[in-house]
C-alpha cells in the first residue's frame, strides 16, 4: 500500500471536485434581462465560493494529516474513500443550496442537507484519525505523543461543531452558509500541524522530542 | 511502454469517473417541497454510493494487479483501455438505475443494463489477466506460480458471478443493487494479493519462494 | 520548458476528455418503456466507443511521439495546446453525432462536423511534427534520420485521410463512424515508432545507428 | 508546504477546467436543420477557443512564475486558491457569453461579466506576486533584483488592462472577445520570464548575476 499513490488519487478527486463545482451554478434563462437574471443567482455564486474554499482548504489539510502518517494500509484507504465520497458529493448540496437561496424556497432544508454532508465529512475525518492514530499504529515517530490526544479531541470537536451547524441550518440558511465559510477559514490555519509543530519545538528545547 | 504512465493515466480516469458520478443525481424540481423532493431521490444516492465504492475499490485493485506485472506492452494497454471504458461508462447506468428506482418505472431494465456494464468490466479484467499471465509473459517473478492458475480461476469466476447478477436484476432491482455493493466489499479484501502473499509466505518458510 | 510537465498536463486533458465523453449520451426520457428507450440510443453508445478508442489511442501515441523529442519549447506547447483543444472538443461532435443517428435527422451534417474536428486534430499533429522535426531541431538523436521524411509523409497523409473521411460523412454517417473506428485501430499499431524501431534495428546491425 | 504538490494540484485544476469548457457549448435543438442550428452557435465556439487559449496559456505562465519562487507557504497557497477559483469559474461566463452572442441578447452584460471574472483573476495574480516577492521573501535567488520592480509593475498593469477591458465589454461584446484573445496571445510570449532571462544574461556578461 503506497502512501504517495493514495495521496495522488485523493489530489485528483479534490482537484476534480473543486473544478466540477462550476456546473452547480445554473445557466441564465432570460437573456433579454441578463443583468437581472445573473444578479438573482448571487446565492449560487456565494455557495460556490464557500464550497470552493472548503474543498481547497481540505485538500491542504489532507496533505498535512497524511504527512503525520508513517505508512497507510487498507483501513486508511477505506476511511479515505469515505472521506473522498463526501468531498465528491459536495457539488450536489452546493447546487441545491444555491438554487434554494436564489428561488427563496426550501432554503433551510437545503442548508440542513448541506450540513449533513459536511457532518458526514467530519465523521470520516474523525474515523480516519482514530483508525490511524490508535496506539500510534500508523503515526510517524515525529508526531509528538503529547499532541495525539489533543488531535483526537480536535477531530471529535470538529464533528460536533459540524453537527451543531446543522441546527443553524434549521434556523437561517444565510447564517449557515456564512458559518460554513468561517469554519473553512478556521481550518485554513491548520490547527493540528501548528500544535504539533509547537509541541515539537518545545520538545526540541527541553530534550524531550519524541523522534525525527 | 512505461508501466508508471499507464497507471497514472488509469488513476486519472478512475479519479475523474468517481467524481463525475455526482452529476448522475438529478437536481430537485420542487423547491417548495424540497424535503419531499430530496427524499424521493434516495435511490439515486444509493446507486451513487454503490458505484463510488465499486470504482474506488477497483482503483485499489488495479494497483494490486499491476504490481504483479513486471512490465506492460501494447496488449496490456489495449485491455486496460477496454477496462477503463467500462469504468468511465459506469456513471451512465448509475444515473439510469437511480432514476428508474426513484420513479418506480423501468427498475429491472435499468438493473440489467447496469449488470451488463459490470459484466463487461469483469470480462475486461479477465482478458487483461489472461493476456498478461499466459505463460507468465508479463508476470513479475515474485508472483508465485502456484497462484497463477488460482488467480485465473478467480478472475473467470468473477465474470461468471457478475453475469449471474444480471439474472438478479431481472427479478428485483433493489436486491441487485445490494448485491453489487456486497461484491464491491468482497473485492475490498483484495483476494488475489492476499492469496499471493500467503503463498509467498509459505514459500519463504519452506524455501520454495519463486523470486523476490 | 519541462517536457515531463507538458506530458503530465496533456495526460490530464486526455484522461478527463475520455471520461467526460459519458455525459454526451443523453439520459432516457421514457422510463415506462426503458428498454425501448435505451435501445434507440445505441448510436450514441457506438459514437461513445469510437471516440473513447480515438482519445485512448491518441494518448498512447502522444507519448510515443514525445519520446522522440529531446526537449520541448514554447512552439511545441503552442501546437500541443491546439492538439489538446481538438481532443477536449471531441465530446461535443460525439454527442451531436450520437443524437443525430439516434433521431435519424441531421446524420450527415453531424458526421461532417465530427470529421472536420478530426481533420483539425490531424492538422495539429502534422503542425506539431513539422515544427519539432524541421532540421531535427527538437528530435532526439536516437530518432533515425532515414525515418524523418517518412514520418513527415505519414503525418501529412494522416491529415489527407481525415480530410477525405469528411467526404464519406457527406454520403453515409454510419460508414463514416465505422471508418473513424478503423482509423483508430490503425493508429493503435503506432506505425511511426514501429518504423523508427525497425530502422534503428537495421542501423544497429549495419553499424549506422544515429545515436542512442 | 511542498511546492511540487501545489503545482500538481494547480495543474489538475487547469487541466480539468480547460476540458470542462466543452460543456459550455449548448447542444443543438433542431436536428432537422442541424447545419443551420450549428452555424448559429459559432459564437459559443469562439468563446470556447478564447477561454481555452486563456486557460492553456495561464497554465504555462503559472509554471514560469512558480519557477521564480524558492519555496511556498500557506499565504501562497491562499492566493493560489483565489487564482484557481477564477480559473475554475471561467467556464460559467464563457457559456453565458457564447449563449448571449448566439441569441443576440444580453451580449454586453455577458461581456462585462466575463471581464469582471478576468479582472478578478488578474488581481489574484497581482496579489500572489506582491505577497511572494515583497522583500524577496519567497523569490529564488536567481531572479534578478533589477526585474523585481518591473515585474510588480507588469502584474499591476495587467490588472489595470483587464479592468479597462470591462469598459470595452460595455461597448461591444465581439470586440471584447477579440481583445481577450489578443491579451492571451500577449501572455503567450511570457513577458516576465523573458525579461528576467535577458536581465540574467546581461548580468552574466557584466559579472553582476545575482545567484544561480
Amino acid at each position: 500500500m503506497n502512501k504517495g499513490r493514495v495521496e495522488a488519487f485523493s489530489d485528483g478527486v479534490f482537484a476534480f471536485a473543486i473544478t466540477l463545482l462550476v456546473v452547480t451554478i445554473s445557466q441564465p434563462n432570460d437573456y433579454g434581462h441578463l443583468w437581472h437574471d445573473l444578479s438573482t443567482r448571487w446565492p449560487s455564486l456565494a455557495a460556490y465560493v464557500v464550497s470552493f474554499a472548503i474543498i481547497g482548504i481540505m485538500w491542504l489539510n489532507h496533505h498535512s494529516v497524511f504527512a503525520h502518517f508513517a505508512k497507510v494500509d487498507r483501513g486508511v484507504v477505506f476511511f479515505n474513500l469515505l472521506l473522498l465520497m463526501t468531498v465528491a458529493f459536495l457539488p450536489y448540496p452546493t447546487g441545491v443550496l444555491g438554487q434554494a437561496l436564489a428561488r427563496g424556497a426550501g432554503e433551510r432544508t437545503a442548508a440542513v442537507f448541506y450540513g449533513v454532508t459536511m457532518t458526514a465529512n467530519a465523521l470520516a475525518w474523525t474515523g480516519l484519525w482514530l483508525y490511524a492514530s490508535y496506539g500510534r499504529r500508523l503515526l510517524s515517530t515525529s508526531f509528538p505523543e503529547s499532541e495525539r490526544r489533543m488531535a483526537t479531541l480536535l477531530f471529535s470537536a470538529g464533528a460536533v461543531v459540524y453537527a451543531a451547524a446543522i441546527g443553524v441550518g434549521f434556523v437561517n440558511a444565510y447564517v449557515f452558509l456564512g458559518l460554513q465559510g468561517l469554519l473553512a477559514v478556521y481550518y485554513m490555519l491548520d490547527p493540528l500541524s501548528r500544535r504539533a509543530d509547537r509541541a515539537r519545538h518545545r520538545g526540541d528545547q527541553t530534550g524531550e522530542a519524541s523522534g525525527a
